[in-house]
């Protein structure tokens, strides 16, 4: 085959599709380069936890057959036996990004389209949205489809084996309610898919990634730099940005809490008096049942802005059946409904619930007026805007579309219904809401991804480790800002949450954008951090160094919104050369000057900790070190934190240090 | 396309094969007839414990592009975009079954056949070898690949949650010992696969059967009848038969025993003293370790033999890695090797063994000579051949074979040495041995099929339920004497054995060829038979009864030989026409005359029974009974039977009823 160069970016040589010196697309005699087929698909839905089969009826190798140079694209046709079957137009787009449109030229009953793309076995990738389990998911299979994170996610444990017994909810190590068909290889490009269709990618070959497409998607893009900040920037220029968040986030930790206003007020008096700063106050239990015990909501807000602390509020996307609003609504075409045109009802924690049909305009419009109303107007500053992951894949919408093919694009949906209601109001500089479902755009949308509900437990599948992973491997998808629950969420068979854990993880969210905190699902019978004077005072500590960081974190927050870097890092981000750095997946950077390694294993009283080639000094002795693997003393009180000899921030990093290294929790 | 008939009984109509008035194959838009492909499998073996794993890279639905009338055969072309791939040349044998022969047409990578045999929403479908979860097929997958029945066999329990951790040990409803590619239709025809490799049979679809091979198989052999018992005497011609049984297994129970002979013999005199009948013992743990236990073994079996008593033995087609045998008979070629020609070894209870290379007839030997010189020398009158399972996927053996094609055959292969064995020493008419593995042809070379190790329980996975599905379903594919332990064997993760269930699993093991009874995998923590004096009471009578019936079982037995009916029948092969009868997947006949009703459930007195059109009798009242569902008083000690007013047995099994049916267990 003859040369073919398009410009100095893109060429197709010997039938391999070159763009910015990566071999992007290539076949041999061993892997064709497409495959068509068809496929019979049995997708199980129990709440938001999804199996999902498919029957092949046919799968079809495709192989290169001819290519067409046009002026400005290269057009691959591929053939099985001899017959032209798929085209892929690939071209560059304004921005210099290499698009690969898919077109079907054989007609007949396609629905599965697999595409490799050219690996070799040194490579390595990240991203796929918020991962929980691996942050280089090379070796592994991420269908990406937004459901529940799961319980335990681990099948081989006996707290997974319960959950998926009792609803099919025990998860997986891909399970995620943020997942983005969007990846980023150490080549140094990021493939985007631009369609939210349901879509596996199988990084397990050492010779290419295979994409599965269940429809056939709009276009794949593609683009590479020089560095992974770079790379980043544009990816997230493409896809949208979280924005700066508001001051008062800054004033301390957000403490959830439930059980009505008294219970509420005594607690946090309990915190406070303790020395615990307090940013905000979030009831996830306010609703028609709890009215009673919040009667006085409205004026208990007023009273706690006044004293610099902010209330933030709970809504979802679907209402409890034959709720006040359910018989309101009925009839209306606002919900979702099945094939036989009833409302399509969802179990959720053993209550039935139908779901706001999102695609119909007075339904959306309703929903934004529920956030006016019942938050906004009584004075809340931010909630949790929980669920999204609902949609079912056989469900009917008021829009044309298949649901099948909106299910991941509904949590972005879900997000642009806050973000309108918020900008309707002209509280965008105030608000922060906390989404746990999302998927490409969502960093436009949504301000801040919540991790959602992890175990109370250290696991690398589902505790303390597994929020570490996600919160890099969500930056690595272009989602800055994310938090996870302090201490964990899910209490379930048997598993508690422990003084220790709590401690751990709150020095974890110390260095973070965010400092939130639960009292899990069954609050009565978890550690909490108002359980003795040990613990109040720990988290008083934290509450304070997180206030002292705020003119740091504010920078940090500033390169998410403007450069599109996460305030997490992989180490590998900063020191790109670095081979070891790429092995940390349970250290990051916040920002470029604090290098953070979280104890995330109980009894720990030291801590192994690699430092890439820089000049750091260990936040809380003021000892220097140099590159290379240290042993650090970690006690409880002292997550191993270094800061950058040569930070702008190094004097305040050093004042913190010595003000909080000794006297405290010992 | 034109009317083709080839001879009365096979015709090609409207792009249908019809044989026998029974449309075989057929295309319509929506179900293509056949389909091509490749996979990458990929076998994970611990153990006898396997699963499969298969990434396809091609599958191409094939539809009829012609058909070629030869003399004495049609040849459909299958073609995909109108190119021909697949011939399926569709004749008639001498004895008038229909053959259908698969022939590539299109040269290619091609490992994966799909075939479609139609079927209508009505069809029932029995057979697959051994299946200890279902009768009817319909509805399930069923990979036939020899394997461990398993623990639990039930995703959703926890002892098989527990048995899948440790090693993968749990099994699912289709897993088992003796697998085989034959089923039948309720339409009364049988198809075999004429091939020991790895099919998958999709009885799921209203429409079709779908059968999927990982390689193209050499024919599939179709025949029909007017009625199954016809059917069942047709296939066992093909497949081989099993023969009459030695007369001493009339005796008694055959009872294992382990610890030693001294131990043995106290066990046995205390039973034998209790009124047991004993036929035979059975001593599964003599080996080089138990020696000094052993060591007057031959002295005491000429001794028991004096008394009527008969000795067997134990086996297996594997030794002991660093065993004497194993120094003796390494590098020699004796062993199956693994891919870097080193003796594969496998795990079993935690013990290493080396699999004897049974395609070497140097190896072959040695096995038919270990069996001569350890146990036929020695005076046993029979053994338990155990294993045959093992030969793993990618196993390299003497012969020029695919390792993954031969590991179906192995058991036969394994039946064949035993039988050859005992041939050559002339010994047909006096042993027995028992195999637990097996597929087509087994029939012929093994005597009894042992249905291996159920749990110590009543469930219809792995329990007592299990072992009379077990029964039925091997009956339907022409195993027609099979035996289960009596009690259950597997004690795992604290599921434990009660005297109840030894005493019901003892009254179903009385109307069937054999009574065995083991002591399970714990006997010191599980009920044995001779644990307190109502049990061996209990135990005496049912080995009492078991002698009585001799006359009545050798008819039985001789209807197995002579005309292949399973000794132990589902209801519906006897009466065909009775709708209800086919629904009684735990009762079934004993010969023609008796209809037992096993209790496989704690805790009852009661039991409801069906009575297909006839007149019966209840064997312990002595009351007659028509058609119809029964609730019949079912105390432990009156496992529900009926025997047929006008059989020619009735005043034996009148007298039967007399002598055994009160002053007993009471």
């Amino acid at each position: 085959m003859a040369l073919k160069v398009l410009d100095n970016s893109l060429a197709l040589t010997d039938k391999k599709l070159i763009y910015n010196e990566r071999v992007i697309l290539s076949e041999n005699e061993k892997s064709p380069l497409a495959f068509l087929g068809y496929g019979d698909q049995n997708m199980n839905m129990q709440g938001s936890n999804y199996s999902f089969e498919d029957k092949l009826t046919s799968k079809l190798p495709l192989v290169i057959g001819s290519i067409t140079e046009l002026e400005d694209a290269y057009n691959i046709n591929l053939t099985f036996e001899n017959t032209n079957h798929l085209e892929l137009k690939c071209y560059l787009d304004n921005e210099g990004r290499l698009i690969v449109e898919p077109h079907i030229l054989k007609k007949g009953n396609w629905n599965r389209l697999w595409l490799r793309i050219v690996a070799d076995s040194e490579e390595k990738i990240y991203g796929c949205g918020e991962q929980l389990t691996y942050l280089n998911l090379r070796k592994h299979v991420f269908p990406i489809w937004t459901s529940n994170t799961g319980v335990g996610r681990n099948k081989k444990k006996l707290v997974t084996m319960q959950a998926d017994l009792e609803e099919n909810a025990g998860g997986d190590y891909y399970t995620t309610s943020f997942p983005q068909a969007t990846f980023i290889s150490s080549h140094k490009y990021y493939c985007h898919i631009d369609d939210y269709s349901f879509v596996t990618f199988d990084f397990t070959n050492e010779q290419f990634h295979e994409l599965l497409f269940w429809s056939v998607p709009k276009r794949l893009i593609f683009e590479t730099s020089t560095t992974y900040k770079r790379l980043l920037g544009k990816m997230t220029k493409l896809l949208g940005r979280q924005n700066v968040l508001p001051s008062w986030t800054d004033n301390g930790i957000i403490l959830g809490l439930t059980g009505g206003i008294k219970r509420v007020q005594q607690v946090e008096k309990k915190l406070k008096a303790g020395g615990v700063n307090i940013a905000a106050i979030l009831c996830h239990d306010v609703n028609e049942k709890s009215q009673e015990k919040y009667s006085n909501l409205a004026e208990t807000i007023q009273q706690w802005n006044k004293e610099d602390m902010k209330y933030l509020g709970y809504i979802t996307p679907y209402i409890a059946k034959n709720s006040p609003n359910y018989l309101k609504l009925s009839g209306k075409q606002m919900f979702v409904k099945n094939k036989e045109g009833k409302d399509y009802t969802v179990l959720i924690s053993h209550q039935q619930f139908v779901l706001i049909d999102l695609t119909n305009p007075m339904a959306f419009m309703w929903l934004k007026d529920e956030i006016k109303n019942k938050l906004l107007a009584i004075g809340a500053s931010g909630w949790i805007a929980d669920g999204g992951e609902n949609l079912p894949a056989d469900g009917i919408v008021f829009e044309n579309k298949q649901a099948f093919e909106l299910h991941n694009y509904w949590p972005v949906l879900w997000a642009k219904c806050n973000l309108q209601a918020i900008e309707e109001t002209r509280k965008e500089a105030e608000i922060v809401y906390f989404m746990k479902a999302g998927s490409a755009q969502s960093a436009y949308y949504s301000p801040v991804l919540w991790q959602g509900m992890q175990s109370v437990d250290w696991s690398q599948d589902d505790g303390l480790a597994s929020a570490i992973c996600a919160t890099l491997s969500s930056g690595m998808s272009g989602m800055g800002i994310s938090q996870s629950d302090i201490g964990g969420n899910l209490s379930s068979y048997g598993n508690m949450r422990t003084a220790e854990l709590l401690a751990r993880w709150t020095e974890f969210a110390c260095f973070s954008p965010f400092m939130r905190m639960q009292e899990t699902n069954r609050p009565a019978v978890n550690f909490q951090a108002y359980d003795n004077n040990i613990a109040i005072e720990h988290l008083a500590k934290f509450s304070n160094i997180f206030k002292d960081l705020s003119r740091y974190r504010q920078e940090v927050i500033k390169q998410v919104t403007l450069e599109g870097l996460p305030a997490m890092r992989p180490l590998f981000i900063e020191y790109e050369k670095d081979e070891e750095a790429y092995k940390q997946r349970y250290e990051y950077l916040f920002g470029t000057d604090l290098l953070i390694a979280p104890v995330y294993r109980a009894g720990k009283k030291e801590w192994q900790v690699y430092l890439p080639d820089d000049n750091w000094i260990h936040i809380w002795s003021g000892r220097k070190y140099k590159t290379g693997y240290h042993t650090i003393s970690a006690q409880i009180g002292e997550i191993p934190v270094f800061y950058r000899a040569y930070s702008k921030f190094s004097e305040q990093f050093e004042k913190i240090g010595n003000q909080y290294s000794k006297g405290w929790i010992q």
